[in-house]
C-alpha cells in the first residue's frame, strides 16, 4: 500500500535528518519527497510518498510525533478522492471535469453534482452521476445551504469543487470545510474581485485576462490561491468574447487545482499555498 | 441575412477603394472588415461580414468580379458549419468538442464521429451523435479510407476534424478535401514530427511542450499551421505526465482552429495561413 | 516621403469608401492600412501609412475633412520620435532603452534623461545622453515638477517615458502631456495599484506576476493600458526574487509600449486603447 | 562562509538519511535543500546550500564520500562566478548582460568579451570591460579558436557565454569546457536547428517563435537544454519583425540560464538537464 506523509512545523536544524532516520528505521520506500523551508517565516513543509511491506502506520506516526513533538504530521493512504461539484448553469468547467473523469484523465470519484439551476441535469445524467437540483429562489441563504449540506452529509466528500457556482457561501457553510472547497474565479485575482469580472476587465481595457483557483474562506474571492493562468485579449473583443476565451482558461486552471488537491500537494499557510 | 465576403488577389493600388465602392453602391452594411497586404509577395487578402435588405448576391459577386477580374472572390451565407470528426481512442479532444457543441460554446453541427477503435462509441452516443466504428485492422489503407469516404459522402461536411485520429491519410483521401481537414498534432511543429512526440520531447529534455493545429495536405504534419500554443514542463515529469499536461493544450488549440475555420477567417497561401 | 494618416470618428456606412476614394484620387500608395469599428460604441478608428510623389498634405487633409466633417483627422510625417526619459534609481528599464537605442533596435531619439537620484548618471553618460539630476528632497512637489518642466520645455519631446520613475505626477504636470506620458507599472493592473506591488503580490500569494504599460492621466495607475505581460512565480520566491524576475517583464512591456507609441498605433478612447 | 553541496548517484534506499546524518553530525546549517529522484533511470540528484562556523570541508567531503562511495560529490564555496562572453555583432544579448552586470542584477564578474567583429567594442568598453577583437576571416577555424583559447587561458572563467556568437565551435574547443559553454539559440529547439531560424520560422508559417539556452556539446544545437521561452507571432510579421520580437526572448532566456548556471543549479544527465 502507498501512503502520503505530510509534515509542517517550525523550522529547526536537523529536521530532514530526524524524519529520514525514522523512515529509514521503518524500512519504507520513499517514491518521492519534497520539502520547502520558508526562511523568512521559519516554517518547514514536507511531503513524501512512501510504501513498503508491513508498514505499521500507527507506530510510524507515533515515532515521528515523538521525534518532532511540535509538528503537524499526517499519514494517509493514497487513494482516489471523493468530490462533490457545485454548479449553477455554465457547462464548460463542469463538462471538462466530467470528460476527464469519464476518460480517467483525472483520478477522482464524482459523488454527485448539486446545482441551483436545472439546465445541467441532462448533461450530468448522461454520465450516470447523481444530480441534485436545489433551487435558491424564494428561500433564504441559510435554508438553501442547509439543503445542500444535507446532500453533502450523505456523501462525506474529500473536496467540494465550485465549478462556476455563482452564489456566495456563508461563513457557516465555509467553516465546515476548511481548505476543502475549491473555487474557480473568472479573473486574475486580486484584480476584478466580485461580480462580472469579464465586464470589469472589458471596461478597464486590459490586454490580458485570467482565472484563479483558490480555496474558499470567509472573505469573498480572498482565499489562498492555488493556481492561476492567463490569455491575451485585445480591443477587438467584446466582453462576451473575452468570457468565451476565458472559459478555456477557467476550466484548465480549475482542473490543475483539483489535481494538486487530490494528490495532497497543497499546504495552506498565512492565507497562501505552498505546493509540493 | 448575413454574408461573408472573401477576396484574395495580387496587390495593386486602389483595391480597397474599388471594393468599397461596389459595396457602397449596393448599400450593404459592413459589420466588420479586415484586410492584409503581404508586401513581400505582393498579395492582398480581404474579409468582411456584410448584411442588408435585399442584397442580390449574384449581382454583387458579378460586379466585384468585373471590378477585380483577377481576384478570387467568394460570398457565402453566414451559417452554422457541418463537421465530421475522425478519432481513434483518446477522449480529451473529442470530449471537449462534444461539450462545447452541447453547451453551444462552439457554433457547429457535428454530423457524425468516425473512429477506428470502438471505445469512444459510448461517449459519443451520450450526446446523440451518430458514431461509425470503421476498424482499420486486417484491411489495407485504401479500403479503410474508402469505407470512411462512403460515410463522409452521405453528410458532405464543411470541415473534417481529426481529434487525435492516429492514422496517416493517403494523398488520395486528402486531396478530396483541400484546406478542409483540420488536424491537431501533439507537438510544437516543426519540432517532433511523426510518432510519439511526447516521448521525443521527453528524451530531448525540452522545457516547453506544445500543440499545433494545421490543415492536412499530402505531407505528414507539414500542412499550413492555423494555431499553436505551449505549456511549460520540467525534469520532474515523465513523458506520460507531459502527455497529460499537453492534452489540455491540444484540445484548446484544436478548438481555436475550428473556431477560425468555421468563421471563414483562414486564407491559405504558400503553405501558410493568413488569419483575418 | 512617408506619412501616417489617423482618423477616428462616429461610425457610419461607407467610411472606408469615402476615405479610400479621396486617397485614390490623390494617387497615394498605401503601404498598410488598419481599421477597427467598435460596434458597441459606434466608433470608427483608421490608420494607414501612405506615400507618393508630390503628395500635397494640406489639400489631402482638407479634402478628407470635407468628406468626413465630424472626424478627427491627423496626417503626420513618419519620422524618428523624440523621447525624454524620467527615472529614479533602477537601471533595468532605462538600461534596456539605452541599449536598444544604441543598437538601433528602437527607432527613437533620446533627448535626455531626468532623474531624482544621481546614481544613474554614470550609466546615462556612457551613452552620451544629457542627464539632469533634479533632486526632489526638501522641495515641494510643484517646485520639483517645475524644474523638470523647464528642462522638458527645452526639448519639446514627442513622448515622456517613465522608466521606473518612482514619484506621482500632479494633475498640473500630467495635463500638459495628454496621452504622451508612458509609464511602466510593476504589476498586472488593476491588481496591486500603488506602492510596492511585488510585496503586495508576495503577501497575497499569487502564482503569476505582471507588468503594465499605460498612459498617465490624473488618477494613479489608472490610465489607458497599452500593453501587459506576465511571468509565473511560486511559493519558493521571496518578494525580492519576484521583483528581480518581474524586472525583465517590466522592461519588455515598456519597450513594446514605446514601439506602439512611436509608430502612432495607439488611439485612446474612454480610457482604453485601440491599437492598430 | 557558504558552500554549495552537489551530489548525484544511483538511487537507493536511505540516501537522504545518510546525507542528512553526516550534515547533522557536522552541525551545519542547511539554508535550502533540493533533491530529485529519476525513478525511471534510478538516479538521485541533490543540491543544498550549507553554512556554519568552522566547517571542515575536507573532512565533510571525505565522510560523505565514505558514506556514499559511488556518488559524485562536490562541495564548493558560494562565490561570484567569472564569465567570458563570446559575441559577433548583435548587441541585444550582450547589452542585457552588461546592464545586469552593471546594475548588479546578475551576480557575475565579466572578465572579458571576445568577438569576431569589432562593432561591439565601443559598447563593451563603455563598461570598462576588456574587449578582444579576434577576426575569423582569412584564417582557418582551428587558428581562430586557438587565438580565442589563448585569451580564455589568461582568465580561466567558470562559464563561457555565447551571446549570439554566430560561429560553430569545433569539438576540440568544446571538449575543453564540458557543461561550461552556454549558448542562446534563436529558435525553439529542436525546431529550426542551424542557420537563420527566424527565416525558417517565417517560411514555415509558425504562430509562435522561441529561444533556447543550452550547453554546447559536439553536435550543433543539440546540447542539454537549460531554458526555453516563446512569444506569439502572426502572418503580419516579416521575418525581420519576428527577429526583433524574438531578440527580447533570446536575452531573457539566456539571462535565466546564466542565473541557473552561476548558482550551481544544473545537473547534466543523458544530454538533459535536471535543475534544482
Amino acid at each position: 500500500m502507498r501512503f502520503i506523509l505530510l509534515i509542517d512545523t517550525k523550522d529547526e536544524k536537523g529536521l530532514i535528518y530526524k524524519i529520514s532516520k525514522v523512515l529509514f528505521e521503518h524500512n519504507v520506500n520513499i517514491t518521492n519527497e519534497q520539502e520547502f523551508v520558508d526562511n523568512q517565516n521559519n516554517k518547514f513543509f514536507y511531503r513524501s510518498e512512501i510504501s513498503g511491506e508491513d508498514i505499521d502506520i500507527d507506530t510510524l506516526q507515533r515515532e515521528l510525533q515523538n521525534t518532532l513533538p511540535l509538528a503537524n504530521i499526517k499519514i494517509t493512504i493514497k487513494r482516489t478522492k471523493n468530490i462533490i461539484i457545485l454548479a449553477t448553469k455554465e457547462a464548460h468547467a463542469l463538462g471538462d471535469i466530467l470528460i476527464k473523469h469519464y476518460s480517467k484523465d483525472l483520478d477522482i470519484n464524482i459523488q454527485c453534482v448539486i446545482a441551483n439551476r436545472d439546465n445541467l441535469q441532462a448533461l450530468v445524467e448522461k454520465f450516470d452521476i447523481p444530480f441534485y437540483y436545489i433551487d435558491a429562489d424564494n428561500i433564504d441563504r441559510v435554508e438553501h445551504e442547509n439543503k445542500m449540506l444535507q446532500v453533502i452529509a450523505k456523501y462525506n466528500p474529500d473536496f467540494i469543487v465550485l465549478a462556476k457556482f455563482m452564489r456566495i457561501l456563508t461563513p457557516n457553510f465555509v467553516e465546515k470545510f476548511p481548505n476543502k472547497i475549491i473555487n474557480i474565479h473568472h479573473s486574475f485575482l486580486p484584480a476584478f474581485i466580485g461580480a462580472n469580472p469579464y465586464k470589469q476587465a472589458y471596461q478597464r481595457g486590459v490586454k490580458i485576462i485570467g482565472a484563479t483557483a483558490h480555496f474558499v474562506n470567509n472573505d469573498l474571492d480572498d482565499g489562498p490561491i492555488i493556481e492561476q493562468d492567463i490569455v491575451r485579449v485585445n480591443h477587438e473583443m467584446s466582453w462576451e468574447e473575452m468570457r468565451n476565451k476565458g472559459r478555456d482558461v477557467e476550466k484548465i486552471v480549475l482542473n490543475r487545482a483539483i489535481k494538486l488537491a487530490i494528490e495532497d500537494r497543497i499546504f495552506v499557510y498565512e492565507n497562501k499555498t505552498v505546493i509540493l
